[in-house]
Formats: C-alpha cells, sequence, structure tokens
C-alpha cells in the first residue's frame, strides 16, 4: 500500500461480485495517530495521542484544547508547530504537533486526571454532566428557531460539501451551518470526535468562535462527547443522520441544546428543545 | 428521561415528518462511563475510563485487558467485581469494575505509558504495527478457506442476531461467526471497540480464546483497533459493511488478516489476504 500525503492512501484490493473476483487498485482513507504536546513555562507534556486522519492538524489540536477547557480563546496559543526533530522518522514528522501557550496552563492537572485516572470511588453520566458546570459552562439562551423543512435539506449540502467521502466511502463527516441552512465549514476524520475538534478549531483558530446562531450536522451516532463539544461550542442545534445515546440526550436537555436524530429524508426525531424546530402544523 | 437498567433507556421524543411533529416515546441506547481498575499486589489502579453501553461489563474488562496483554489467560484473572462501596452513588455502583489479578500484572508500565503520554519524539502507524511485533504477536499462519458465497450471507445473520439494533439504531455490534458461517456470539455497544472487547472478553472468559478459524463481522468502520483486537484473538478473517482505514489495510497485511470491507448484498472487497475468500470464477 502506498500512502499519500493527505487524507486518502492507496491499496490493492480484490473486489469480489457475485462469483467473481477482480483486482483494482482502490483509494482508503489514511489514518495515522496524532501525539498532542503542550508546552507552558518552559516544560512540555504529552496530553494525547489519537487516531486522526492526516489534514487541519492545527484545527484539531486547537480545538481538542479548547473543548477540554486547556484553552480558551485563540490569544492563549503562542505558536503550533509540527516537532521536526531531524533526528526523527520522515514517517513521524507530521505526527507530532506542539501547542505553546502563552502564561500558565488552566486546569492542566484535572485534564491530566480526566484523562488518565480518577481517584474518586466511582463515575457516572451525572458525574460529568456536573464537571462540566463545574467549568462554568452554562445550558444556551437563545431565540434560535429553524423551521423543519430547513433540517431535511442539511444532509444533503453537507455529502455535497465532502470532498473525501465519494472517493473512500470512509470519513466521518461534521459540517456546520448557519440558521439560513447555508454551510459554513465541513471536516473531516476517520473519527467522528475529529471531525468536531477539528471544526471548533477552525473556529477558535479564525476567531469566529463561538458557534451561536448554527447547526451542527454530524455523519454518524451521537454521543456524549459529540454533545460536550457542541456545548463548548455554544452551537444551539445538533443534528445527527443516526441515533443519539442517552447521555447525549440527557445533556441536551440539561444544557438546552436542540437535539435532532434520525434525520433522514423529510423525518426527523428531536430529542430535547424541540421548541427551537418550527413544523408548518401541530 | 428514565434510564433502565441496561442497555436502553426510554426519552420523550418529538416526531418530525414533512410538515408534522407528533409526541412519542423512544428507545435511546444507554451510555455511561465505566471506569476500569485492576488491583495486583495489594495495589490498586484505574487504567481505563471509557463511554460504554451497560451489560456484559466483565466480559468488556476482561476483553480489554487481555487486547492490551495486560492478561495472557484468564488464570491471571483472580475475580471480577463491581466496587459495591456503601458510600457511592447508587447511580455509580455498576460503573467501576475492579480486576484482581494473580502475580505481577504484565507490562503494567508500558501499558501507563502507552495510554497516557509518550517519551519518544514521535509516533506513527509503523511504531504501532511493530509495538505489536514487540508484544511477540506473530503473523496468522493457518490454513482456513471460506467461499465469497458465505461471506454474503453474514450481515443478514448478525441483524437477525441483534437485540437491541432494532429498538434503538444506535448499536454497533460485533458478531463471531464459525468457518461454515453459523454465527458463534454477538456483542453490542456504543463503541465499536467495546463491542469487540466483550467478544473477546467473553472468548477469555469462556476459555475459547483464541478465535482461531472463525470470522469476525463488525457494523462500523475497520481501523486499526478493530484490527489489533482481531490480531490478539487470532481471528483470520475480519469483514466491515463499511470502509477500513490505510492503517487497518497495513496492520491486516502484515499480520495475514484477510480484511473484507463495503461487505453488502453480494458484493465485497478484500484488502489484504484475500487468498482465504474463494470464488467460483477468478
Amino acid at each position: 500500500m502506498e500512502t499519500r500525503v493527505g487524507r486518502t492512501a492507496e491499496a490493492d484490493v480484490v473486489a469480489l461480485d457475485r462469483g467473481t473476483r477482480a483486482p483494482k487498485r482502490d483509494d482508503v482513507v489514511a489514518e495515522e495517530p496524532l501525539e498532542l504536546r503542550v508546552a507552558a513555562s518552559g516544560s512540555s507534556q504529552t496530553i494525547a495521542v489519537t487516531m486522526r486522519t492526516p489534514g487541519n492538524d492545527f484545527e484539531l489540536a486547537a480545538g481538542f484544547l479548547f473543548d477540554e477547557s486547556i484553552v480558551r480563546s485563540r490569544e492563549e496559543i503562542a505558536n503550533m508547530t509540527y516537532c521536526l526533530d531531524p533526528g526523527m522518522d520522515p514517517d513521524q514528522r507530521y505526527n507530532v504537533v506542539s501547542v505553546e501557550l502563552r502564561g500558565v496552563p488552566r486546569d492542566l492537572t484535572r485534564f491530566e486526571r480526566h484523562f488518565t485516572m480518577s481517584s474518586a470511588c466511582g463515575v457516572c453520566g451525572r458525574a460529568q454532566l456536573d464537571a462540566l458546570r463545574e467549568l462554568g459552562v452554562a445550558a444556551l439562551d437563545d431565540d434560535v428557531r429553524v423551521p423543519a423543512e430547513l433540517l431535511y435539506r442539511l444532509p444533503q449540502r453537507m455529502r455535497e460539501a465532502q470532498r473525501v467521502f465519494a472517493s473512500t466511502g470512509g470519513l466521518h463527516a461534521a459540517a456546520l451551518f448557519d440558521e439560513r441552512g447555508e454551510i459554513v465549514a465541513v471536516r473531516e476524520d476517520v473519527g467522528r470526535h475529529n471531525a468536531v475538534d477539528k471544526l471548533v478549531g477552525w473556529g477558535l483558530l479564525d476567531g469566529v468562535l463561538p458557534f451561536a446562531r448554527s447547526i451542527l450536522l454530524v455523519s454518524g451516532r451521537a454521543g456524549y462527547e459529540i454533545l460536550q463539544k457542541s456545548v463548548m461550542a455554544r452551537i444551539p442545534i445538533v443534528a445527527s443522520v443516526s441515533a443519539p445515546s442517552s447521555l447525549a440526550v440527557q445533556l441536551a436537555s440539561e444544557f438546552n441544546v436542540t437535539l435532532v436524530g434520525f434525520l433522514r429524508g423529510e423525518r426527523a426525531n428531536v430529542y430535547a428543545a424541540s421548541e427551537r424546530i418550527l413544523s408548518e402544523a401541530g
């Protein structure tokens, strides 16, 4: 298999079709680990290693840091670089992103605990929601209203905007729309959460966060982490073409996020804050 | 929202259908964090917190430990318990599993490094594959051969065997088949990796590992971690109804695992070790 720089790689494939088989070349979605390091006050620390699709790596890094409350504005990021150690294997050069923060990083100890171990006796969904509140994250409070008909059009618009999906079929997408249903940005990744992090990172770096008055559409299921990232970015409406999880519904209800699932054709289920979606009748 | 014990929870939903809206009760897949603790030689350590669908938790714990080479046989597990601290919030009682190991746990330091930080300058897909080899994991070497027609029947058989999917649409499934295409076991979870861990954990606890001469089918995409777990369990054929990633293809090639993607209807792509799949013609 030959890996191209970027989001796809070529593979030799045997195509089976009923009783026949034929060799072909096919694109597969690229997957490589990304190590994220944070440098502040002279010391550097690896805070995450995630499998991701290469591309928009600085956005991914910035979005991850924002969603985990390590940074709260782009001014807190002094610079971001790939770790270009001359002794490093060329394959690895674009798999380590180092982010230098200004001043003392916020809550880095909490963050470590969060990701590596918990000293408390238990964990539960309730505790996860409480942790968000403790960070000072408030429920959404806006008057965004969109007609159901507008929602129905979003999946097709996202597919049209996806550049890689057509060739590999292997990427999750996250798309941001404005309240008129116009597409604002799309990001893709082998990991659903990464696609959202890339979107949020783009917003942070381009100075367009918070994503107030907007709609997020994700191509896969809507679990807890998608909703957590949406709340951090202040997105009032989150839609998925597939199912939400129980904890996603709970989080959406508590933070007043409109959660739409199974958005397919001209049908959908609204699991929380349905007043933002207007219907002709009913 | 009311959570039932187990894999689904009920939610109040607004069903949108074209211009109409109607309230209904609907099942959503349950998602709760699971904290996994390992106790050995008198000390206890949290080694992972994962979001999962409750159910088969001991299998999930055992499979995770096996796939990460913390344990290599069921004899190394002295016992597994829920952490039933009387002071604990009732909601949390079934979210902490403690596994007591016999003797000194294998490689726990390596494991910590792996999950929390890397001191090396870089990470890359190559290094991930090398790490597997360093654990002493060899390429598969068997004479399993199955006709393509047998593969085509597996997705339908998995769907029939899934108990929750029909009601919530929100669960990933992993199914194990024997080489005649008979279903051996199915596990489900909100996380694709967890479904495979539960399957492997079942095999470990029931003494039927390694899964030689078998076929794994997963409902979602086949990424690096699915293949890594399959190799640990010695599964010769891994099939997915969706796309594989580049690193999954690389791992499959190097460890001689037959990797089948886009298994839909009577078509499929074989990305590695295609000689295990027999066709009528070609």
